[in-house]
């Protein structure tokens, strides 16, 4: 007996499809009216991410709209702060914020209790399986331990994350200990989303590019393989996309570090690495986000030079980073069209 | 005759010299009092950039008490915006801001007066020359065309720069048209500062890495690579330091493509590609600069690495970015020790 064929799925187990299948990191957002319309309705970001039926809702809206080969629960990466009780709060025009975190608070949180905080993000999982195509990937997320790291510690987003760099190189126990507690309870979390229907999860790193070397290792890489290791020991076979953003030639030795099954791409990656990279498993990204805002011959280009590159091998087609809220609909449109070879 | 010995540009010209020279980037800045005070008397930032007493008096602050083995002018990358006439101003707290520059103004920009606007940062350069230790190297600098560009199309600094990625796309023809203006002047602004007694100049490229592969070529390396050229056939065998943040495995061509004598490494290159990159030529780098904000091991362990991975080339110490206002000065002092040998 076989299940329904996701075409994600396929490549994330190592096939070459033709045309790749495509998603778009933020594909649920703030470029789409319909979001915008739900948003307004929802309250707070955050009661937006905890509301099932409204998390449902603009989860589906660019499934109906553009087809989609995933769709990736609406979420956040900071609900694991907000579930530690770091006081989490979204502010409009001003990023997220969050009680910066004390060297002498790491001791104190209380990784219980967190997953019955997230349960109704995990509610919206399991309507969505029910509710999306068969043949539709559900892709479910989290932030890595040093992503989230850095924003608990500086309490809201800076433009090259030193407070926590800072913090690791004051404090190097208690940075770790601080990792390997958010490397567990963000294990636990991704198994709690395949268990409700996730096909597969996606560690962002969005903040990986701001490491040295040694610090790659000890702090994108050791966390996110001990991440895989736990879900994979209690869910064999689980799958899972690592994306390092501006790790560069950090890439290299992520997919074996991680055992990740696949990587991806921000759009500063050479397309040469890239095929490295592939020839290793496959990948996912890279289109920049602004092709997609220009869209016309500036997007055709950047697609086309990574279909060229990397369409012969496992390839989930993507940008290299969340597409931005200026982004036309009509550009995404295009660009699936593009993709897809519809012309 | 020979002239005074004078370190950082014996490494420029390839020797190996042990302890390496040192020198860091922002080294006249807010960690300081004693430019805290010079800058509260000078009036608004850009007044201080424009004053040649006050200039030089911070330029050489950090000579006094560290004995750097170069001076840099004290100056900013966007007064070239400024001569452009752009409405540069400082606003405390929140960066630089200027006019959007939109498509329709490029053709608008006039270079001539740029250097008349500019003879005050000539003579500081003048005046340091003067007043140095003869031994002190005297760096000058100036922004690359792609950084600036970044700045003058946003209108200020953004986290990724998406304005100046967006308007590359939209307007390839008139982007191209703004960095040779760029390039032009700024090859124009470096030649007088070498007249007037700069043994070197650096060209900060602090937003290289927020560029594609292809981009990275076109408008990094290239216009670079425009400045170069004119700076050296108007002075043959001009040093030029150039230093593109963030450029990671795109530094492989840099050096090559752009002429520059020497490179300079953000703190997230890893030390193996950089002695790779050493065998073609001198490194500038690339201690995290939070590692002096914590002091003690952390910044040993950090100048440990350096010196042993590139200890035996051609090396100028210095940080992988600019230090910081929360930089205690006995920690630079501790740094200073360190690279000498001094215990």
């Amino acid at each position: 007996m076989t299940g329904p064929f996701r075409k994600i799925v396929a490549v994330l187990e190592g096939q070459t499809l033709s045309p790749p299948p495509i998603w778009l990191m933020r594909q649920a957002g703030r470029y789409l009216p319909e979001y915008r319309e739900t948003r307004s309705r929802a309250g707070s970001f955050l009661d937006l991410c905890y509301s099932p039926e409204h998390a449902v809702e603009v989860t589906l809206q660019p499934i109906r709209r553009y087809k989609f080969d995933a769709a990736i629960l609406f979420s956040d990466i900071l609900v694991i702060p907000d579930a530690l009780k770091r006081n989490v709060r979204f502010v409009q025009g001003e990023g997220p914020q969050m009680d910066p975190l004390d060297v002498s608070e790491v001791a104190t949180l209380r990784p219980d209790g967190v997953l019955d905080h997230l349960s109704p993000v995990i509610e919206t999982v399991r309507r969505l399986r029910q509710e999306l195509p068969k043949d539709t990937t559900l892709l479910g997320f989290c932030g890595a331990p040093w992503t989230v790291a850095t924003y608990m510690i500086a309490g809201h987003g800076t433009s090259d994350q030193a407070p926590a760099r800072l913090f690791s190189y004051r404090n190097p126990i208690a940075f770790e200990r601080l990792l390997d507690i958010l490397a567990d309870i963000s294990a636990e979390y991704l198994i709690a989303q395949l268990d409700a229907g996730a096909d597969a999860v996606q560690i962002f790193d969005s903040w990986a590019g701001v490491l040295g070397e040694a610090e790659f290792q000890r702090y994108a890489v050791g966390p996110v393989a001990r991440m895989v290791r736990k879900v994979r020991g209690a869910r064999p076979g689980a799958r899972i996309i690592a994306f390092a953003k501006g790790a560069g030639m950090n890439l290299k030795t992520y997919r074996q570090g991680t055992d990740a099954n696949a990587i991806g791409l921000d759009w500063t990656v050479p397309l040469s690495f890239a095929a490295e990279l592939q020839k290793d498993g496959p990948v996912q990204g890279n289109l920049d986000p602004m092709r997609v805002v220009a869209g016309g011959r500036a997007m055709e280009e950047g697609v086309d030079r990574i279909l060229q590159v990397l369409g012969s091998g496992p390839l989930i087609f993507n940008l290299g980073h969340g597409i931005t809220p200026e982004a036309d609909p009509e550009h995404v449109a295009d660009l699936v069209r593009l993709v897809r070879g519809i012309t």
